[in-house]
């Protein structure tokens, strides 16, 4: 069981680490400068380097948390007793609120993870691939047993991850349902459509 | 109704906003440099200035060119006699189409409008909100007639217009099912998700 998190958890290391997220996330990994992280941090710049090696260390954190949380995640549902469809509505409620609540940080790794450098650009990109190849065979597996509608299963993974990453825009209106609203509309569509 | 375009048609400066899509595409708009155009052109980079004046000029088109023909189109789909779940529908191909066939052009339209320069940000900007707000407006319309399920408009909006852009993925894809299959599958999973 997770344990809540307290303030003095949150160790300076993870300041940081959320500070890069947001910077990331606005200006994008490489245009983002450790001089711009101090000062949202607000701390000199010599003084980050107390606590972390470079803005790739940084970069590479962010991705390697996110990409753990979901892979854990998606052993825990693929091992359920539950049917196939009831397996895909887990995967995107955790999408969707991964990507309304931890917003900054599955944002950049989303979309800043091709500037991660080797090892672990092509670590990354193998368990990405991998997790949508297990969405895609959840999928199939409800295609099989008739819970699921004959489709193409990577088309389904493909609508299901990219109409969630539009949450973004969500973010930025003005105008907006809630989080619990956005999260019942998203699966009744997308659930709706995928089952037989 | 539209001409056929033949190959004498395709002027110097449309071949230069080709080249100039697929590079901004790659390495994106702030990133490409005329150089790199006049390279891809196969001219010497001051000759592009013959018919073309700033590497802003051709973004401007690019988006233009995008957001003129999106809005016909829906203009078109508007004055339709069918249900609105049809209407939804249509829109939804043109927009498979479009990122299938015009996939350099409405991709940097999508993704890399925000580098437009004033006025033609704003305009652009508006044209974009006003043409999903004429998305939400055909949703709602199916809603009222109960064709459509009582969901968020903005949502399905959201929903459609994130998904179509994952066609991106499809394209870098290498094992993939045929455009036909891939819209077929984007529709049944959509549509009736949609549908009441």
């Amino acid at each position: 069981m997770a344990r809540i998190k307290t303030t003095q958890d949150i160790s300076r290391k993870e300041v940081i680490t959320e500070a890069a997220a947001t910077l990331f996330k606005e200006k994008g990994y490489k245009a983002a400068s450790m001089r711009d992280l101090a000062e949202q941090v607000g701390v000199e710049a010599a003084s980050l380097y107390n606590h972390i090696k470079s803005k790739s260390e940084l970069l590479h954190n962010i991705c390697v948390q996110v990409a753990n949380d979901f892979w854990e995640h998606i052993h825990e549902v693929e091992n359920k007793k539950c049917t196939g469809v009831e397996k895909v509505e887990a995967i995107l409620r955790y999408h969707i609120r991964e990507m309304i609540t931890n917003y900054e940080k599955v944002y950049v790794s989303d979309r800043e993870w091709k500037h991660l450098t080797e090892p672990y650009l092509s670590n990354f990109h193998t368990q990405r691939r991998e997790y949508r190849k297990k969405v895609a065979s959840i999928i199939e597996q409800g295609i099989h047993k008739g819970e699921i509608k004959p489709i193409d299963a990577p088309t389904a993974v493909l609508i299901i991850l990219h109409a969630v990453s539009g949450i973004d825009s969500w973010h930025r209106s003005k105008q907006k349902i809630s989080a619990a609203e956005l999260e019942a509309n998203m699966v009744t569509i997308l659930i709706d459509g995928l089952r037989k």
